[in-house]
């Protein structure tokens, strides 16, 4: 058995509450502080400035790739071997919290210092880096960063990708100073290992703090335009409407419906974007946007319920005389991780005698598309206030992040020794 | 009897045609030419200028009083003897038409033009006048002039009302130069009479260009603002959500069937505005406002649909586990308008071979209001297109409109001329 390593807690945690501040806002629906650090705006600029700091005070060589993933390598011994990479993002909603993403990104950094600090030297290199655009709010396209390099989406494609203000992402890449000159399609690494929070209630329910991670639920996100016709509220009978709002909701509704019916497996459905423009009281609503996110564990049951969805659209446009147009933002399968991998993570907590349990991901992260390229897992941390996330509210504290990062820490020294 | 006048159809289409542009815009989701003339804009004030030069061309007496309504006299033989009114409104909402209010106040201007030119003289005075803010779009009140006037609202309460940008009447009133000197409780008329475009299919279903209205129906105008908690759409369970945006959906819905049930008697529900703020596919909305529109042309079925909804949404919120908070913005009982003055209208169309139907109107009206003063009914003339109002879409033909406008003239002196 490699030996055992433990990171320094309190300098994973002091970076954890520096980077919070970059982005940070007074979120008026908790009456907490937030942090919005959309990609590639000026405060994501700034906090990966702040991170490639930290990646050069550690000794590292860091290259910034053409889509704007950021790598920082501590070289191994044998460089022609494949390297063992950490990593995620550390862009966040509109309105997110200093934890999702971030705590993969500082805590790989904390794991090199570690390493410094106790002269481990390894085998194989190793990196930490961070993705472009995994939170896909800005630019409409979630793990965009780590899809590209995984060869999924050309970067062509990426660069052209525009935000509502019809900013392209190669723009703001420019603008910000992370066009880099790596190629996006960078060299195959051993393995990959994500450290995330949970944003769920499942670990703090088993009174667990570590996560070991099976795989990520399939993920369907859509986006429906409809359009009506506006007329008068008090004289248009029922029967002559073509209310976009109505159908709008109706949607929803049947959305929600479809979770509580059991019909669709462990489906969960949700409108998070609605919008019928400047909306007044005595006019009825003519075009209205909104996009459906649904996830499910189960392939055949999510491809049921996209189908569902869409007879029941098709029918409501015919009922009210509406138009819908579909427009597809994003598509995955279930990602299962290597099992192998798996297993290595859980010995490794094991070993520092951090209980775990095995769980499927809710949430959609960089390493399902990784997880194309090579040997891939995730470690999940255990979150408060039921996991609660996307939200100020976001909060795992420091036991947690620092037992996560442990597991992380040894589990890549072992990988990175493997020949 | 009477001699009878026609007015000069020419003139009134010219009128319309004129005052159109001013608040013109292009509309997207037409792709017609629209109107959007909202109360105590630059847009509404250039339109009252020219509205009142016109008054003064025509030889008329303008004021204005303290709520901004406006009236031009053109006096009768005995001045002591309370007046004939015509008006009507010419504020729009933020997509609207050339004819909605409008064609009541330049149709009355133009019965002015007429009597001067065919030289007639009456007993009492005739005014025509406009009254502000009848489409509440802006402060959030309808039919505000005229509730001021009639003694509903007090003057105080009404200055005080604000726009979204918090900016008052009173403050837009002196902005654009519309603080009259003259008494909001102004000199009780004999008689009022509002012609107005119908807003519905009813006159172009019977084939004739008149309606002959018998009363406005109830409204009731609500608020509902939705607190319910920000959370991941991928990891949180179907049963720990308060989806602020689901709930106000199901709102929607409900509304919608209620009308369809039958069980509220000829209801007519509608969600104009609906607002979840800057929603995110993968973020669960943590609130939601929206506006319900009732309409009822009866008082019991209206109020039981009041109770019945009120119902229906503390029942959800309490399933939901989110905050709601009702705000009333308007609420009128079914208005019954005087059968002598239908029968006095009824007449004249029939004198002037006009074929006409009696119907309930659909929308709120100035008239609702002036009813609780004097002696009042109203003229409806037919729309195209299924009668659809607030919108570009909305047109009235030149015929109808000089059919509409000769009722309102011959009735006028008639009532004119009534000892």
């Amino acid at each position: 058995m490699t030996r055992t390593v433990r990171i320094n807690r309190d300098r994973l945690w002091a970076a954890l509450m520096e980077l919070k501040e970059i982005g940070a806002y007074d979120d008026e629906a908790t009456g907490l502080r937030g942090v919005r650090r959309l990609a590639l705006t000026d405060a994501d600029a700034d906090a990966r400035r702040r991170c490639v700091e930290w990646m050069i005070e550690a000794g590292l060589e860091v290259r910034v790739d053409r889509i704007g993933n950021v790598y920082a390598t501590r070289p191994g011994r044998d460089r022609s071997l494949p390297s063992v990479l950490m990593g995620s993002h550390i862009d966040t909603v509109a309105a997110g919290g200093a934890f999702d993403g971030t705590l993969g990104v500082l805590g790989g950094i904390e794991v090199m210092r570690t390493l410094n600090d106790a002269g481990v030297e390894t085998l194989r290199d190793i990196e930490v880096g961070f993705f472009t655009e995994e939170e896909g709010v800005r630019f409409g396209t979630d793990m965009l960063g780590s899809a590209v390099t995984a060869g999924r989406i050309p970067i062509e494609h990426a660069h052209k990708l525009t935000d509502e203000a019809g900013r392209t992402v190669e723009e703001e890449l420019i603008r910000i100073g992370f066009d880099g000159d790596a190629h996006e399609r960078r060299p195959v690494p051993y393995a990959y290992i994500e450290c995330h929070i949970e944003q769920g209630p499942i670990l703090a329910d088993a009174g667990v703090d570590i996560g070991i991670v099976e795989g990520v639920q399939s993920i369907s996100w859509q986006r429906l335009t409809i359009r009506g016709e506006a007329a008068h509220t008090g004289t248009t009978p029922i029967a002559s409407r073509h209310d976009a709002g109505l159908v709008a909701a109706s949607v929803v509704v049947e959305a929600r419906r479809m979770c509580d019916s059991g019909d669709f497996g462990q489906l969960r459905a949700t409108v998070g974007s609605f919008d019928i423009g400047e909306g007044q009281t005595n006019v009825i609503p003519h075009k209205a946007t909104l996009t459906v996110d649904l996830r499910n564990p189960d392939n055949d049951h999510m491809t049921a319920a996209e189908q569902h969805l869409a007879g029941y659209v098709d029918e409501l446009a015919a009922r009210h005389g509406v138009q819908v147009v579909w427009g597809r933002m994003a598509r995955t399968a279930v990602v299962l991780f290597h099992p192998g991998i798996q297993d290595l993570l859980a010995a490794t907590a094991g070993d520092l005698g951090l209980p775990y349990v095995r769980t499927m991901s809710g949430a959609g992260h960089d390493a399902q598309e990784i997880s194309a390229t090579c040997l891939t897992a995730m470690v999940f941390v255990a979150g408060e206030n039921g996991g609660i996330s996307h939200t100020p509210r976001e909060y795992s504290n420091p036991t947690a992040c620092g037992n996560g990062i442990d597991v992380l820490a040894n589990a890549v020294v072992r990988l990175a020794d493997q020949p």
